[in-house]
């Protein structure tokens, strides 16, 4: 009886809008005064705001997943009843597919636009299209018929700038939630946080202004990041449109796994990998339904970003490759060799993007983020335009880096020697490795400036007031250390055809060894050591290459680059970057490994004053206001009698409020001596007292998750993480003794990492 | 303190045997008889036996990953004190790689070893090679060389038989657990359940015997399923060599999840689909590690398959595809059609399947198996011999519907009419429409008949007692409807290319219409019925073309599939036979969808005797003995006391008993009036009693799940499910009220869907 009465207050809670703002609207344009036997009508309209959260507090995975069964339960209910509520529960079950596709949709449709306005813009720093400024320098030359495919770039209507002013006056845009790559942000909000605004239409705005000139201003700097950044935003606007989302946190969450994924698939054409990186990566509660349907918007929005085709080729990506000669097996010890230089790398990437990011965090450095922005583009700038290979956007660097070269190949890298005739190099074979000529030196010589270069400015640019991926960047630096390998391997291999590790099979004349296999797989080791994906990255670099050949390398490689780099420190970019910001992340892949009991973890501690609770009957308005008041704590546990502490149930401190002061400005009587009451059942002294009582038991939680004081905190992390708990109770044989938060378990995980508690800002 | 008494008995459970059988053994040899305050000391050697399982019970998820974190932690702490602790720290961390690389070894080489083996037996049904009776068809007939390709069929050397013998007397071998497909026996172990032997080592020798015998017997069954079988097998037993692995349920189970992935791996040639495939289906407890793990595994599985080349072309499987032609967005009308069939398919295939195994179960039908067998090849062997597309294995006519005809193609199905001159086809086009000429249409007779067989055959077939897969016999259907569907849609096209829904892409001698696409969508969708698999149905599919581009058809179809069939019945083959066999299988797809509360589910009811518990203190052993003698339970609650029910801990049968026992034999002075005592310290009143008393702390549970009485079922299901609870004890107001169990759920579950509670079996 009283269980049902909750539950449909639950569903009719979903009928008001789950938003503060409109809450305090609707609060002022005056409700209808109850009396108090009315409060415990389910008919009655149940208080906005009750069940609603706070800017910048967690949300309960439980409550918000159980008014979803709710809502689903009343739905089947009524479809049982008449043809149209049939018909309205049908499209019900079909929304959350009609969201995917609009979300996949729109999605494509963006990263297409952004990948053309980029293009062109990056174009434009170079030069202008006489015949119209619209057309980008590859489009502009191809309506020139004359010219010939070798010679494109020397068309005559484009107009080449030597000025770099185009660069350096773009990327300063702003806009709070604009900036950064957003995917801590994302990963937090995912794992239950509320960042209002965070993914709201101002910022989808902005940020794909802001993503077009950042890329395009010549930063080292991606946009995968802030794709999945976007994509977040076009989900969680289309996700107004729809109730069922729109008031539902957790359901709303699950559309947000599902476009991070989408953000992943627009920006590498990799619809699994994009998946697996929302499922591997991103996402806190990722259940087996999202995953289908995140597949579903991540197909969508491949297929739409490629019929816009950006980059006029038909491809989804810059970079996709096609390699000819299979791989050796004694090729594994460069591969493995690059993994350790990923691995390092990424450590020492991480530690130092950290300690750059806390400087600009603590010092006056954070006090002036456009000039950073404009000083870090302008020196960007004028040290990347002399190296060709700087000047170029990351995605071209990595594209060129991938390629294998043919004989007829013009680019600098294949500047071999050309074979002087056909039999020397083995049948015609066009790919067959050669000697290095005078081009590939410079260019090698290039290369390495370039990566020692990209290696000092991707650790000021990340986490700079600009949207800024870290794919990108990442990958350009593992690419080229592994370009610069491979090359070296080649040489090597071609000059000593009789050394017993190249004996059998690298004969002269062969295709024995691919320079750009080396540099995807260095980049796939650089990137995991950055981020420490494992499965996805493989499965993205897989959908690249798409052939199964290729796996047992960047397998190879992304494994040792996670353990080296896993022996330097455990997090990756993406957890170091939310624990700098403090924000309340449990996170799901680290095991906690202490011996510590809730006992030791719980509030109130030994000196701590006593823990702050309601009585179920006997306590007055009056007193009930000044223990909130009192306090800042966002719930307060309800018990038997003080003398018991046998514990009732647990009542949010938002709730209690709202109720109260609901009450006392439309239930006529309740005074700040009136009674408050948590039980089914009125107590009869309340009936002959001064005031009729306030009966708040609707807005009491009767199955508040508790553990006893023996629990391992390993189990206890085990719940909080796998049920989504905002708070624990703590009993020790039926008595209640104290409570754990999220925020709790944050701060006692700093302390045994011996980092400063209060780092943990948000609970 | 209290607690790491606890931690220290569980690190040292973990040096005893985890097998009841060895506890009865190492019983037998006598150990050493202990004082009453020698219990309580932690150096002491726990008791053998406590903290494992019987057959056919459930597994405490929670207590063995507690287990293992504490081994874990253990090891940690004294890879600090010394190198040679800390060298054996990094080979326990890299052991499970090594486990992985072992399992992905021997399951690759395993399965190439059947294919070949069923390969040949298969061949051996046909005839005989003369130059050496251990050649395959194929390779008899390569090994002559003047047999020119076309027809390498009528090579001399190859001595066709007319008896159907070899294939009729083959299917006979038989193994209690090593029949039928096994993958709802390894979904169910995976969740939990304790089935011991069914991944023995004998069990792994019958199976691959069996499989191999039963595929080349010309059943209509696949080997996916029984090869996710032996590739469990192959974990489980290699589990054994792991000390970490072996004493571990939870632990050993991650593995077993990486080796479902493995399975498909191999049968299949598809490393991602396996792993989504164990992820989606089979797996209960899947962590980002295991996904890493399998993923590892399942690769290496794959190219030791690949090695073995036992289809001698360099692919993993039979039926890998690729097709030249596009598709026209408005084909995805007949796709959805495919997709229709395949649900309806799917739908009343799983109600004849258990309509037909529960009458085996329950009728005399049961008890003769072998006959049963023999009866059903000997009828599958006379009916499908006549018809070439029955006759040839189920591999084989999937590879031949899938593929695309081209000019030069021989096969039956490609009986068009050649084009008189070159230039009607449309520029040579070798793969342009053709009308149909006399071989095509005889073959789609052929193939309507095949599609009538396969179905009704397959209900019979599998569930049998010989091990079956399902893929290939739902493949086979989906394909010949849809290869069907494809040729009918081709010869519309060709004669009616004036037609408004064929104008504008399918001009005359152009390849419009691929039917090899459509037997493929159709497989899909077939599958997608039977199983309701959804992201591993369509990654396999895609790891099989190997393009993005047919994603989207095989999409279509699978969605659509999986609507139509969940319209039927919400389970899948393998969730309805769990389900017949009475698992106590915790379905994670399914939404509880009931507003029942813990307190309608929990025991005792109303009409039952009180709950069985013990107090902390003041029971004898006597009381104890006879109140565990008196109920079945698995488990008890033990209180502060009867009058005040406060909730202290839970301790389990089996510890108990073997608790009790030991401490009678080798304790000195237990004897039935002596006192139990589940407390920290004993009580007063205990030490000038009659008998010294018996602690029992050690074995208590001192952090028990609890939920309130008020808690809906719908989260007790979540928090079982997601926890791996065994069982919860249920409070009000901090009193104990009831216990509920996995059974409870179970049973509770089946009377909501009006099914018979008693059906679940196990506990």
């Amino acid at each position: 009886m009283v269980w049902e009465f909750w539950t449909t207050q639950l569903d009719e809670e979903e009928l008001v809008e789950n938003n503060y703002e409109e809450y305090s609207s609707s609060r002022a344009t005056g409700m209808n005064g109850n009396g108090p036997s009315k409060l415990v009508d389910p008919l009655e309209d149940p208080l906005p705001g009750v069940g609603t959260y706070e800017d910048f507090n967690t949300i309960d995975w439980v409550r918000e997943k159980s008014k979803d069964r709710d809502r689903h339960r009343e739905i089947t209910n009524k479809s049982r009843q008449s043809k149209v509520a049939l018909l309205l529960s049908v499209i019900d079950a079909f929304s959350g597919w009609l969201l995917m596709l609009l979300v996949g949709l729109m999605s494509g449709a963006l990263a297409g636009g952004i990948d053309i306005a980029a293009h062109w813009l990056t174009d434009l720093k170079e030069g202008v299209c006489l015949d119209g400024f619209w057309f980008n320098h590859e489009h502009c030359c191809w309506t020139y018929n004359e010219t010939t495919f070798e010679e494109r770039d020397q068309c005559p209507q484009w107009q080449s700038w030597a000025e770099l002013i185009a660069g350096t006056s773009k990327g300063g845009a702003f806009a709070p939630y604009a900036c950064g790559s957003g995917i801590p942000e994302i990963k937090t909000i995912l794992s239950g946080f509320i960042i209002r605004g965070y993914l709201g239409k101002w910022t989808l705005i902005i940020k794909t202004i802001t993503l077009v000139l950042a890329v395009s201003s010549g930063l080292s700097l991606g946009k995968e990041g802030p794709l999945v950044h976007v994509a977040c935003c076009c989900a969680n606007i289309l996700c107004h449109r729809f109730t069922k989302y729109r008031k539902n946190e957790a359901k709303r969450r699950e559309v947000l796994s599902a476009a991070a994924a989408v953000g992943v698939s627009v920006a590498f054409g990799a619809p699994i990998g994009g998946v697996l990186f929302s499922l591997e990566e991103v996402s806190y509660y990722f259940p087996l339904k999202t995953l289908w349907r995140s597949f579903f918007a991540a197909l969508v929005a491949a297929f739409t970003l490629r019929s816009i085709n950006p980059f006029g080729n038909s491809r989804l990506v810059l970079f996709y490759v096609e390699f000819h000669a299979p791989w050796h097996l004694l090729e594994l010890g460069p591969f493995i060799l690059l993994g350790i230089f990923g691995g390092v790398w990424g450590a020492l990437f991480i530690r130092a993007n950290i300690a750059w990011c806390r400087r600009r965090k603590t010092t006056r450095l954070g006090h002036y983020p456009v000039t950073e922005v404009l000083v870090v583009t302008a020196i960007t700038a004028l040290i990347a335009f002399p190296n060709s290979y700087t000047r170029m956007s990351g995605a071209e660097l990595i594209s060129e880096l991938f390629n294998d070269c043919s004989l007829l190949d013009s680019s600098q890298l294949c500047g071999y020697q050309q074979p002087t005739n056909i039999s020397e190099t083995g049948a015609g074979n066009s790919l067959a490795d050669r000697p290095a000529a005078k081009g590939l030196l410079t260019a090698l010589w290039q290369l390495a400036l370039a990566l020692i270069f990209k290696m000092v400015v991707t650790v000021i640019t990340f986490g700079m007031k600009v949207p800024s991926g870290l794919f990108i960047p990442s990958m350009a630096v593992g690419a080229i250390a592994g370009r610069l390998l491979g090359v070296g391997m080649e040489q090597l291999a071609y000059y000593n055809h009789d050394w017993l590790i190249f004996k059998g099979w690298c004969s002269p004349g062969a295709d024995c060894i691919t320079p750009g296999l080396y540099a995807m797989v260095g980049a796939a080791a650089c990137l995991g050591g950055v981020t420490r994906m494992t499965v996805s990255l493989v499965v993205i670099m897989f959908e690249l290459t798409g052939g199964l050949e290729y796996i047992v390398p960047l397998m190879a490689a992304t494994m040792t680059s996670k353990w080296v780099a896993d022996a330097f420190g455990r997090e990756g970019i993406y957890e170091a970057h939310i624990r700098l910001n403090g924000y309340p992340f449990l996170e799901a892949k680290e095991e906690f490994d202490h011996s510590s009991l809730a006992v030791d973890v719980m509030r109130p501690r030994r000196s701590d004053p006593a823990l702050a609770m309601l009585t179920q009957e006997g306590m007055t308005v009056g007193e009930v206001e000044a223990l909130v008041e009192s306090t800042h704590y966002s719930g307060f546990p309800v018990v038997v009698s003080q003398e018991s502490q046998r514990l009732v149930g647990f009542v949010l401190r938002r709730d209690l409020l709202i109720s109260i002061d609901n009450a006392r400005k439309r239930q006529e009587g309740v005074v700040s001596a009136s009674h408050v009451v948590f039980t089914e059942h009125a107590p009869p002294q309340a009936e002959d007292g001064p005031a009729p009582p306030l009966r708040l038991r609707g807005i009491l939680d009767l199955s508040p998750f508790t553990v006893t004081d023996h629990t391992p905190m390993d189990i206890t992390v085990d719940i909080f993480r796998k049920l989504g708990l905002r708070q624990c109770l703590v009993t020790h044989n039926g008595r209640l003794l104290g409570i754990i938060t999220k925020k709790d378990i944050l701060k006692h995980m700093a302390q045994i990492a011996n980092r400063d508690p209060d780092s943990i800002l948000f609970n």
